[in-house]
C-alpha cells in the first residue's frame, strides 16, 4: 500500500551518493537529479546512500542537502532522507516544544506506528536528544494533556489478533458511560485507550457502536473547539483507522485558506512508504477530487516535484 | 559483581542436557546434580541448555523440572533457569494477580534494571502472556498505585551520564514541596520519579539532600502503614540505590518468624548474575552477619543448597 516507487535495478549507494553530490555542486542545486534519486529509494537504501556519503565526503548528506535547499522543499527532502525511527524522533521533539508544539503529532507517532517501530523511535530519541521522548512530553505537557499523552507516547501495546469479547463488551460499557458522562478524562477511560492492544480496542469500539448505536467518535465530535477532546479523538481514529485520520490531516491542510504545508509534507514523508495508497483511495472518497490534482492546485515547484513523485503521481 | 561462578571449561550444552535428564531418571531425583549443572552456568549457557534438552528429549527443561521437583526448592531452580528477561515477565505477571499480587515486585522489575532489560521483559511479557505488562498492571491496580506503577513499568528512560545541575535543584524543590504538603501522589512528583534517567534523578536527589537536610527517603518514612509511600519509596530505592534496597528486602525476609521464602528466592535468582556481591556487602554491614550464615540459619536441604550456591558460598 506505498507509493514509493523503486527502480527494478537500482544504482549501487556509492554512485547514488556521487550523483547527489554533483547536483549540489556548480552553479545552482541540481533540484531534479535529488527528486529522481531520492525519491525513488526506500528506507533501507536512503540509509546506504547516507554512509556511503559520509564516508566518501566526510559529511552528513543532511548537512549537505541542509546546505543547499531551501523552505518547504528541504524539510520534505530532509524528512523523507532521515530513517524512520529517526524522523519521528525528530517530529516528536519538535512537537514537544514551545514554538512548533503539536500533541497531534505525537498522538500520530504513537499510535499510527506498529509497537515496535514506536520503541524504535523511543531509542532513535535517547540517541538524538539524550532524553528520553515521554521524559519531554510530561515535562512540556500537564494536565488532562499529560494524563493522555505520556502513557501513549510510553505504551508498547501487544500487537497480536487475539481478542476477549467478555472484556470488549465490558470496556465498551465503560467507555459509553464515561463519554455520556462527559468524564473524557476518566483514569479508566485513559487506561482503556492508552494500555489495550488495537485489536482489542477495535472489538470495543465495534461493540460500542452496536450496542450504543452510535460510532464512538461521533459522540466524541460534539465540540470542536475543545483541544483535549480533539485529541482524543485523534487518538481513537489513529488506533482503529489510521487511513482516514491521515486523509482528514491531508483535507485540512489543503483545504484551507493557505496551505498548511507542515501538515502536508509531514503525512507525506511518514506515509509514502507505508500506506498512502489506502490514504489517496480514503481523500478521493471523500473529496471526489484525487489527491495529486489537489496537491497540484495548492503548491509549486520542487517542492511539487517531490510531493507528486512520492505519492506516486509517475504512475498514476 | 555477580556472586555466580562458572567453571572455567564448561561442558557442552548437549552433555549438561544428558546429565540433567539423567537427574531425573530412576528411583528419586538427583539433586545435587541438578545444583552442580544448573547453579554453575550463566544466561546464555542456560538458554543453550534449555535448546539442546528440548530438541533432544522434545520437552521443555522447565516442564522437566517442574515434575522432578517441588517447593521452595522447585520454584528457586525454575526461576534460576528461565531466561532474564521471561523470569522478569513471569514475576511480574504474577504480581498482577489477585492471590499474589505484590506490587513491590512491579517496582523491582521496572526500577532496577536497565532501560533496555525493562523493554525486554515487555517483549517477553506479549510472547507469553499474549497482553502488554502495562495492560495488566493498569487493569489490576487503580487510584495512586496504578498512577504510579503504569508509568513505572512502561518507562525507557535515557541511561546516560548527563545531568542537568539546573534542573537538578529545580526538580529537588518541587520534590521537597510536594513531599511537605504530603501530596504523595502529585503529578509533578509522579513525573519526576517515572521519566528522568537514573543519573538526573541521582543529581536531583543529592541537591534535596544537601539543601533540606534530610535524604528523601527519611522524609518519606513516616508512616510505615502507608502502602502507597512505602512503593513510593522502594521506588526512590530501586532507581538510586538498588544493593540497599535488596539488602532491605533479604533482611525482612530473613529476619522474622517464618522466613518469607517467596522474597529470598527472588532477590537471589535476580540478582545472583547482577550484583549479589555488593548485596551480601550491604548485608553484612547492616546486620553484622555473613547473607549465607543468616540463609544457613533460616533454610536447610537442597533450597539451602542451591541458594548458597547462587551466592557464591563456595568460594567464601
Amino acid at each position: 500500500m506505498a507509493t514509493l516507487t523503486v527502480p527494478e535495478v537500482v544504482t549501487s549507494p556509492a554512485e547514488d551518493a556521487e550523483q547527489l553530490r554533483k547536483a549540489f555542486q556548480g552553479w545552482g542545486t541540481n533540484e531534479a537529479l535529488i527528486i529522481s534519486i531520492l525519491a525513488h529509494r526506500n528506507a533501507a537504501q536512503r540509509k546506504l546512500i547516507r554512509q556511503s556519503y559520509a564516508e566518501t565526503y566526510g559529511e552528513d548528506l543532511l548537512k549537505s542537502l541542509d546546505k543547499e535547499l531551501s523552505s518547504d522543499f528541504e524539510r520534505l527532502v530532509l524528512l523523507w532522507t532521515l530513517d524512520p525511527a529517526e524522523r519521528d524522533a525528530f517530529l516528536a521533539n519538535e512537537a514537544t516544544k514551545m514554538l512548533t508544539s503539536n500533541n497531534l503529532v505525537l498522538v500520530e507517532v504513537a499510535c499510527t506506528r506498529s509497537s515496535l517501530d514506536l520503541f524504535m523511535v523511543r531509542q532513535a530519541y535517547h540517541a538524538r536528544f539524550k532524553k528520553s521522548l515521554e521524559e519531554d512530553v510530561a515535562y512540556h505537557t500537564s494536565g488532562d494533556f499529560r494524563k493522555l499523552l505520556v502513557p501513549l507516547v510510553s505504551s508498547f501495546r501487544y500487537d497480536g489478533d487475539e481478542v476477549n469479547m467478555k472484556l470488549a463488551k465490558s470496556e465498551a460499557k465503560i467507555l459509553h458511560e464515561k463519554i455520556s458522562e462527559k468524564s473524557y478524562n476518566h483514569d479508566e477511560l485513559i487506561r482503556i485507550l492508552t494500555t489495550r492492544s488495537k485489536a482489542q480496542l477495535n472489538a470495543t469500539l465495534n461493540h460500542y457502536n452496536n450496542e450504543f448505536g452510535n460510532a464512538i467518535d461521533k459522540d466524541l465530535e460534539a465540540d470542536p473547539d475543545d483541544e483535549y477532546k480533539k485529541l482524543l479523538r485523534a487518538t481513537i481514529e489513529c488506533l482503529t483507522y489510521p487511513a482516514k485520520y491521515f486523509e482528514e490531516v491531508l483535507r485540512l491542510a489543503i483545504n484551507r485558506l493557505g496551505t498548511d504545508e507542515w501538515a502536508l509534507t509531514r503525512v507525506v514523508a511518514t506515509r509514502a512508504e507505508v500506506d498512502m495508497e489506502r490514504i489517496k483511495e480514503e481523500y478521493y472518497r471523500r473529496n471526489s477530487i484525487p489527491l495529486d490534482r489537489a496537491i497540484t492546485k495548492d503548491t509549486s515547484g520542487d517542492y511539487e516535484k517531490m510531493l507528486l513523485t512520492l505519492i506516486g503521481h509517475g504512475d498514476a
